[in-house]
């Protein structure tokens, strides 16, 4: 039987190249091996984002298209939508008696968002606790893979102290333990070369772009800034136009004679970024492609279907759930 | 049309005679002219009770056969139980997302629980959270009025809050704010004159006492210390007998007569006693006899039927949430 694995995005704007890089190439290639399961956090969206369910709902459709136009195939992947499954809330209040706030505030991850947000004294109660809603997601779908990025490993062990809790508890009928599957890929930094590409510091080349977006975004590139003449020689640490070649030209060898011509000088910035735009529209044109032909209506049916069968496997789980716990009162 | 009331309690013992006189007993002269439903709150008796699930379940039917001895109507009354109903879940994390962790901190009844309880650093963050887990509950149910002790103020206040914060971002089509009942009964004291009648303290006389142990508890009961002889005056103020007979006895003049008498000297605390025997067991009587004639199977029934009711109108507020927040997706 193949094993579980469950991954997600909140909706909360179309999905980057640091995405694609970070963790959807990533889906595409496993989506088969595992039963997968791909989980769009509107309600974990809430959670920061309280006062804009309607933004959330707008970008709960583009992240479906992002998905199926990089080759998400919803025949293998269960896309499925959080709010439309309330096992997962139910399980989740059961979760919150098994960890304790202290625990809760010492989350390393939660810790740096909140001191990111800026929110001092009014973190949102949801907030504090959406690790646990977390692990509700992976247990009630008993992932036994969960893909994370290296910031994410306390999401995996907050989930496991919380599974070997409810299993002394209550049994281990239910739920296993997860294992993190880490990317060996290094966050994709920005176009401005200061800070990682995010969508809220407007740095980031979306995979929905047009070529002639991603033609303007990759000339206000940030190169070396003491490369003034072609025959000066460039840095090519910290350039990112390099770092992106790194990340997505094909050919290594050719991206390694580039960095020691414009480091010997004679290499233009003009140059080297006609190329990064060749490379990265030769990856996004059939993304385009594909995106084109997707509507709102067949994203629906895509997102109802998974839904469904997330929705079939989350009401048997907390079934037994319940049975385990001895909480079924009536024969149903 | 009638207004909506939410009771109820956790199921975390038999229901004693502070209960009765604190709520039971305004609960069964309120129930025709309400809407009412009454609550068996086991979830929210995990958050500080997440090992004994079973126990929690066998004190749920206790707490039934409680209602119906004393008289609660389940023709009036809908007794439902609190996990069988999972959009309370969902609407919990919805509301967690709309108060602060500061707020919740603040709230004077945990607050108090969470030191007596000597939780210290290890408070489950489900039990930080149950006030919100309550607003859910009267909020669902769209009661306008809940029963509530001096000491439970806070719940009505944070409920109030979460609802104004509700309607000011996603409108205020569905929930109503809520009004506090308050009692005018002052608390009933325990046996022993020292804390209030608590189940955890050993010093409650249960509804479900056979004639005998009231005897006996009534007995043992805490009078006078310095009322030696039968021929010495004695107080009545912090004797437990009087404290009962005050809340117990049909005729007040009585009641006068025997405090004045008592405080004269002349008369005997096993006098006293023997008259409160006979006054708890006027009350207690009929209700061990309603309380012999219901089966586990009965019980189970009103309980079923009950939780059906309460689950449709959930399913119906929580369609109307989700369409409110614009978080409805599909056709159903």
């Amino acid at each position: 039987m193949k094993k579980t694995l469950l991954t997600g995005d909140r909706p909360t704007g179309p999905l980057h190249l640091g995405h694609y890089v970070g963790s959807l190439k990533n889906r595409v290639l496993l989506q088969a091996q595992y039963d997968t399961y791909i989980m769009i956090a509107d309600m974990q969206a809430l959670t920061d984002h309280a006062d804009k369910p309607d933004w959330i709902k707008k970008n709960v459709l583009e992240v479906v298209k992002d998905y199926l136009s990089v080759g998400i195939d919803p025949t293998c992947a269960k896309i499925f939508i959080q709010s439309q499954i309330p096992q997962l809330a139910e399980l989740t209040m059961i979760f919150l008696n098994l960890v304790s706030v202290a625990r809760l505030e010492r989350n390393p991850t939660t810790k740096a968002e909140i001191q990111q947000k800026g929110y001092q004294d009014s973190v949102p109660a949801g907030f504090l606790c959406y690790p646990v809603s977390q692990a509700a997601d992976i247990a009630l779908f008993q992932a036994s893979c969960v893909p994370v990025g290296d910031d994410q490993m306390p999401i995996i062990e907050v989930t496991n102290e919380i599974i070997r809790r409810f299993n002394h508890y209550y049994g281990s009928g239910c739920f296993i333990e997860c294992e993190a599957i880490t990317s060996s890929t290094s966050r994709l930094m920005g176009i401005d070369g200061q800070a990682k590409a995010s969508k809220s510091l407007g740095n980031a080349i979306f995979l929905s772009d047009s070529a002639e977006v991603v033609k303007n975004k990759v000339m206000q590139m940030y190169t070396d800034p003491t490369h003034l003449k072609v025959s000066d020689p460039g840095n090519v640490e910290g350039n990112m136009v390099f770092h992106y070649l790194d990340a997505f030209h094909a050919n290594k060898d050719e991206v390694a004679d580039l960095k020691a011509h414009y480091q010997r000088g004679g290499l233009g910035d003009v140059t080297i970024k006609k190329i990064l735009i060749e490379t990265l529209n030769t990856l996004l044109s059939p993304i385009r492609e594909r995106r084109a032909a997707l509507t709102d209506q067949i994203c629906l049916e895509i997102l109802q279907s998974g839904t469904e069968k997330a929705q079939h496997t989350a009401l048997q789980m907390m079934k037994n759930v319940h049975a385990l716990m001895g909480i079924s009162y009536f024969k149903s």
